[in-house]
């Protein structure tokens, strides 16, 4: 079975779910507890958070909040964040952040999109021509999660503050932690990411918030997270994702490299006769999404998943949606027709380039076959 | 080391953790995804739905939403189901519903606060009092997680939807699910409950509602949970909740008279002379609140946990409210002195009687030498 379904989730690594096992079995406490098991497992907590906190920010400038996965963590962006004026955002968003703004503007919040372009990065000079004093929320997501396409999220943020420095600035960095070497700058001011995307366990993700700026709790109750995300605190998750993350950037070039090799191998032998590359040249390695256009990707899925490969077509997160089209791949503006034969393919570090190649036979064979039966 | 602050978080329990584990190292897949490793996972989240709802639901008339813990359940119900008017709820709540209503309060809504008795069980008259034709939502918390005082919410609920048929009633189930056999009437139209109180893992909860109630999500996203709870599910978390579950339904009135049994001997057992029993004689016999008048609970707790045995003060979840008396106690008027030296031991099944002596020797000398050294 080769899975090259990353990004949706990934295999958890067995030697951080082991690690992390004695917070199941035995430290069990309660976090907020005060005797010394209780209290030891907060010290445990704090260093989860310094340790994944250094990996991407300062911390002298930055802080952590655990949140139970990464649409949470969009969510209290997104609902504590854009509390007046107008939201920008932009067409090619995760659907936490999708969702979570289109239920504000049903409150009745202007919600304004960016343009995407064919690649799904987002087009900057649409972005800031939105924004304007009124303002309170720009989001933009770091690296699309349907095909990839990295915004250059630094750099974005400048100008945005440039423009309004009073607006805040949010980014889904789900598909980019772990993956994309890359460090928060100070124009950033909450970051959300995620354990499971990066061999961590599903149920733990985290928003991280620039120093200073106050934010409300999304989730109310004991205070857990000084503050702000209340609820006990799954010491098991939290501990599992410091040593998923820890362990992910120990390599992230090293990953990123192999990645990169990984999509190349696979561009360079996919028959280009039938399928479409969506993704930008310079688009995140781990992510390639594809166009069989003519067929529908999700027949093509359930053919390779019967052959023992496993891709996905548009974002996992999107199938409960119902809707035939990606709505991403619609605002990329590539129409209906290559909508309909996406497929996405998402690596990890665990993949093989054996495994690259069987993957692009199968993909090369299943299309002509079904080709040859629709007589097309 | 006996621990006795099961109602703070039990030890996950390891058959359940086992039974739960293929779902970390195989069956890892994102339950949204199309092909068959991941719709089987969607299949095992509605068999997790319909055990754990059948466990105390009709389940023609009520429908289960997996959340990443009691605290999301409570605030789901609380935000979205007091949407206008006032809320009326009680002043024994956990902080869960508390500090929401707290924040509904701080947004404009009025909230009323229905009177406890000194066991910590609602003033029934009070809330009823407090109803009128604006109320949009009751929330009367099940088992009073610090002194472990029973509300009647079956007949409490009746009453409520006789004075208003249009007001919600929730209801914080989080230290009655898995331990008071009971059943959800039609008059109750959510019910928060909790996995890591019942041997299950930290970070899985479900929102229990009324089928037929029109409930808006809390978390916004890929519509996973039927629409009703975005992010991607913890399938380990949530097959663990399950069987967990089941277990302790299995054995729920043997549980029941385990525990009586250990909190009769206790309760038998302590020196009078420096205990005051708070815990009123129908509360939950896995619940028993003491006070050490004149003594700080907080001191007894540090010497009892340096002999061996863990307690717990009020709430675990109250810690970070840093607040020196527990709001719960305050509210049942039992005055500072006696709040002051509040003690919370709370049971499981796994508890022997053997432990129930040894804690109660260890208290009785702890407080009596500390009362010798303060020459009280």
């Amino acid at each position: 079975m080769i899975y090259f379904d990353n990004a949706a989730t990934t295999k958890p690594d067995e030697e951080c779910l082991k690690a992390a096992e004695k917070y199941l079995y035995s430290e069990f406490y309660n976090p907020s507890a005060l005797y010394k098991g209780g209290y030891g497992l907060q010290r445990e907590i704090v260093q989860s958070r310094n340790n994944i906190l250094s990996l991407i920010a300062d911390r002298e400038n930055f802080d952590l909040i655990f949140t139970s996965c990464g649409s949470e963590a969009d969510n209290q962006a997104i609902f504590c964040g854009g509390r007046r004026g107008n939201i920008v955002t932009t067409a090619g968003e995760h659907s936490a952040v999708y969702s979570a703004v289109n239920e504000l503007k049903q409150r009745g919040m202007e919600v304004r999109f960016a343009k995407i372009g064919v690649d799904g990065s987002v087009d900057t000079e649409d972005l800031l021509r939105l924004i304007d004093e009124r303002t309170s929320l720009v989001s933009v997501i770091h690296v699309n999660n349907e095909t990839g396409a990295i915004n250059d999220i630094v750099k974005i943020a400048k100008l945005v503050k440039a423009k309004n420095r009073y607006c805040l600035f949010h980014s889904d960095g789900v598909q980019a932690f772990g993956k994309i070497a890359f460090k928060l700058s100070k124009e950033i001011d909450l970051y959300s990411v995620s354990a499971h995307k990066i061999g961590g366990i599903k149920g733990v993700g985290a928003l991280i918030k620039r120093k200073g700026l106050i934010l409300k709790p999304y989730i109310y109750g004991g205070g857990q997270e000084n503050g702000l995300r209340s609820g006990t605190e799954n010491v098991f998750g939290i501990k599992n994702f410091e040593y998923a993350a820890l362990k992910k950037f120990k390599k992230i070039k090293e990953n990123y490299s192999k990645a990169h090799s990984l999509k190349r191998l696979i561009i360079d032998n996919l028959d280009r006769s039938h399928f479409k590359i969506i993704s930008g040249e310079f688009s995140s390695p781990y992510i390639l999404s594809i166009s069989a256009e003519g067929l529908r990707g999700e027949t093509l899925l359930h053919e390779a998943d019967d052959t023992g490969l496993i891709i996905g077509t548009g974002s996992a997160c999107s199938s409960n949606e119902k809707k035939r089209f990606s709505r991403t791949i619609i605002a990329c503006g590539l129409g209906e027709k290559i909508a309909d034969g996406v497929l996405r393919l998402s690596f990890s570090s665990e993949n093989s380039e054996d495994e690259a190649l069987k993957a692009v036979k199968i993909l090369n064979e299943i299309t002509k076959n079904r080709k040859a039966v629709m007589s097309l």
